[in-house]
């Protein structure tokens, strides 16, 4: 009953190559030795993050070669319409930017696909977009526009789905819309990915989703993701780490002059180096692992029940909704100027 | 944008006085003091707890006096047909006993309400067991049936609806089904709760929904609540809970001749004195603190991002269909005797 | 079983006496014998009538004293951007005028209640309103809304819903908005009626739906209805009156010198006299017949199959949910001057 | 916005060549004559009639090549049980003879096709299907489901939408399941057609939606269709056949001694020899047209509006879900024997 195959790992910036080298120089360092190059700008509200992996990079990290725009606007909230707003400007721009160099024909066809499955709400973005597609008064006849379900529910592969359609009608590009899963809970519904290399289940998973790429069906494939769920394994060892270092900064402020500490993150902060034997009368000997010891741990002595759940925003449905609207209005835009 | 309101500490046997007194002394001596007989059975694979609150219970331990008998089976999976099978067949016959003292007229409505979000999957059961109950064939000519929403799509409060509802109706009988949050997630979808007392929000969260209950509505009201929800905090306290316990267990397994040491349960081992001081080299004075000790430490750190989140089972819409069948099954089960 | 209720005869423009007085003089005379005023205007392309009916008129047609408003755009279709949007307009300038009188204070409610069964396309205006105004960003505070569904599927009436909500609720307005059935195919889809005379059932249909108006709630109900289906034998009997008449009217021309006969109306032209005798030839004194002694000979012979049939535009689902959207839109903008 | 398509004639005993050849005699000489078989049997309260095809056959009436069963319950309604279930049971014996030839491998896989549009009632038998399907506990793994929506929806003809999933799956057998329309009201959701010749959209209709069947796919295609709908003119030019056939009917019997006449019937008694002359008088000539022909004159005379409309039982929903879960049940039935 295989119905739910949460990609664990796509958010590029959270590969650990990608998340270690935060300062500058190594950022340089890492982009000279591993063929990544790492750009990170803002545009309004909006923090963009620019990876780019070539076939050196890919062997690295093992992140496929191509390109991946990470945006986000970290205090987003529902009501934000601002926010939504701004997200959706720079998706357009940067989704026209990484197909500026197709030209178009009187009768080529587009192919989205809208991943995921229908009945699970944080599942459900990529269902909603075809619906929202679908809706709108004027469907752009370039478009043709599937959501094919999951596997436990039609019997078949999504990829070989993506991969029966693709090669009958041949379209010019396809574009795949997503669900992910991340692991940093403060990016759930606040993140979108971008990148021109399609869809790659990790190979350690275990997942026998297929890939949907350009090198399985010689079509440029784009997948537009966005993280909804975050594993609970992955909350827990967040969430003790996040402790653990602000308990550990509250113990260094103590000698500082400094005046006020911002825990408002729930992310660990990574680039501040902070001397956690500070905390070690309390925590004990562990809080010097690493948080990936630490996580380990709870894998081992948590058993199974654990990896069944998942973890997902109380209002996934109305954060599901705006994003399948965000998608589609963004691709109507796009596609009225081609 | 009110649309979600989980039941934080429904289940009856997660009170904390429940909870605490396991062992049959301590179990007599709460009942004596405190007003609440507790009685543990078995039908076949099926767990039964039968919880009596009298008028000094509901002063000692905050829950509404009257009947709470909770079903749980504890190795249920999706694919489990026996075990789902027998598991509505003792709800039907506890479902039976409780209302036995009804003597029914020929014209007498029972009201059934299924509350919770249709949008949220695990929030889901309420409003699917009523399609279940409209798609049955020969609908009962008893049922007056309704699925209202949330506050947060229609404008109004449950409460306030049903109460509208039954005042006009003069129902014979109030019949509240829901989803509930749990705080062991190993109770997930595998148990049910059934209570003559209809639903009370904690006082203490900040619920503003209205209480639906005898004392209310003036009408008998019986609720089942299922629970499909964990709250994130209470995810993370337990998983810390079970590793340290777990790891304390080896420790001191270390020294018995005790063969193998089972670490399949997700739930803290409640029954079982552990020395916790075995592991403080490891995990420090931590270690040693109560659980709602630890749970309060990881509110505090976590700030507010962690309580926005819920965790549910990856397959939550399966289980969602299962108990609505199971639920809808047995009531016309029961209405088709009256 | 009963799910499925059409209202039969709800347009007040299709009631006998309106439709069959229809010069200028005929009007004036209806409205000093029958206390009914009617007002035809156009504004742009949209058709309005504006009829008032009071005590004395009531007694005449048998139509509840009050206005009612019906706006029509004969020429619309579903591409019609600027149609719809005349509509709109319209409808918004009616129903602020409608309910000018009624001056609001901070915490006063209004009840919006979309009738019809959401699993019958053409049925399904009410259900889906109240989806739209829920999934619209800003709900409004004032509006409590909800989708009753059908006494098939409930086990209570509607009405008795109505009354439960609003007597408990004490709203200042309640706005009831439901699919019609009409006598004129070709007016499906194309018409909005206005009424602050609230929801009516035909007393001689053996319709036992309640009542929803002022009357009974001591609450102002305003109804708006739009048509989306036509009973069966309706359809046959207005389609034999407009091939008879089409024919008449092409024997009559045979012996002028006009240039073209339109026949793209399908509705029958009221206005024109024609002598029917000139085809009798060909079909019999029944043509001489009135259209209601044909209807009523189908209705005999036909036996009661036909009766099971209702007759629905192709893509019911496409105007259906743009009518949805149409009645969504104006009520917030109507709310937000409120 | 072409989401609606339905295929005017796909019951083959409406041919004009099957209908009109009823007596045994003139059925022996259609089969000499035309290639085409007709058995007429009954099983219980199902009339079943086996139509076969031959090579000259589908040159005389047009019908492709093969066999085509149709299963009738005329006496069904929504509350026959037991109607139902016979449907079902000769639905299933006859499946299985259909495909006895075909001998499975463990890996073999069937494609199931539920076409039409979901949100049009009396299109959505097939997407209905592939929901039951799916919701039954054991899917078996033999099924690929899709219900792959209507072109307006995806853009992609659904012919293109199978050819293209079958081409890469290679399936042993494809079953398509549709509603159908019918030119007898009386049969609306009492009938299902059986057929190895696939889906075959009228060639003279305009309709472009493509060919489903062996020789397209070179894969076997099993249709299964079940009329909802019954087109505006063939309705009313029926019933006016209805209605002149049963005053002449009654005017004949006025001169015998016969004791009743069953006017249950809404569609006209075709075995039956009627003087039509007897009606003139009233009816004037074209009382003794044929049907064909007054039905040209109404599409004459009644311009366009009327073929945007559709024709279905009132209660619909429950029909469309009945014959999902009939055909769902029968298929699981089927398969747990290959």
């Amino acid at each position: 009953m295989q119905n739910f195959n949460w990609q664990r790992t796509d958010l590029i910036d959270e590969s650990e190559e990608v998340v270690v080298h935060q300062t500058k120089e190594q950022k340089e360092k890492l982009e000279q030795s591993s063929g990544i190059q790492i750009e990170d700008r803002n545009a309004g509200r909006v923090k963009i993050t620019d990876v780019l992996v070539d076939a050196e990079g890919e062997k690295q990290i093992g992140k496929k070669e191509g390109q991946y725009i990470t945006l986000s606007v970290p205090t987003l909230t529902l009501e934000d319409r601002d926010g939504f707003a701004q997200l959706e400007q720079e998706l357009l721009v940067n989704f026209k930017k990484m197909h500026d160099a197709l030209s178009w024909q009187e009768d080529d066809k587009i192919l989205i696909v809208g991943l995921g499955n229908r009945t699970i709400t944080p599942d459900a973005i990529g269902p909603y977009l075809i619906d929202h597609l679908h809706s709108l008064d004027v469907i752009d006849e370039k478009f043709v526009m599937y959501a094919p379900g999951v596997t436990g529910q039609t019997g078949y592969e999504t990829g070989e789905f993506v991969a029966a359609i693709a090669k009958r009608l041949q379209p010019k590009l396809i574009i795949v819309v997503d669900a992910l899963a991340t692991r940093a809970s403060n990016r759930l519904c606040k993140t979108i990915q971008l990148t021109d290399t399609g869809i790659h289940p990790g190979s350690g998973v275990g997942n026998q989703r297929q890939e949907i790429s350009y090198e399985m069906l010689g079509i440029p494939v784009t997948a537009i993701g966005i993280p909804t769920v975050v594993d609970a394994p992955v909350l827990i060892a967040d969430a003790v780490e996040t402790m653990l270092r602000s308990i550990a900064a509250r113990v260094a402020e103590r000698h500082k002059p400094s005046s006020k500490l911002s825990l408002s993150s729930w992310q660990p902060d990574i680039q501040q180096e902070l001397d956690m034997s500070l905390v070690q009368p309390i925590f004990g000997e562990w809080a010097t692992w690493s948080r990936e010891e630490r996580q380990q741990l709870f894998e081992e002595t948590l058993a199974g029940a654990h990896t069944q759940l998942m973890v997902t925003p109380k209002e996934a449905d109305y954060w599901v909704d705006r994003y399948a609207k965000l998608v589609a209005s963004m691709l109507m835009n796009w596609a009225s100027d081609l």
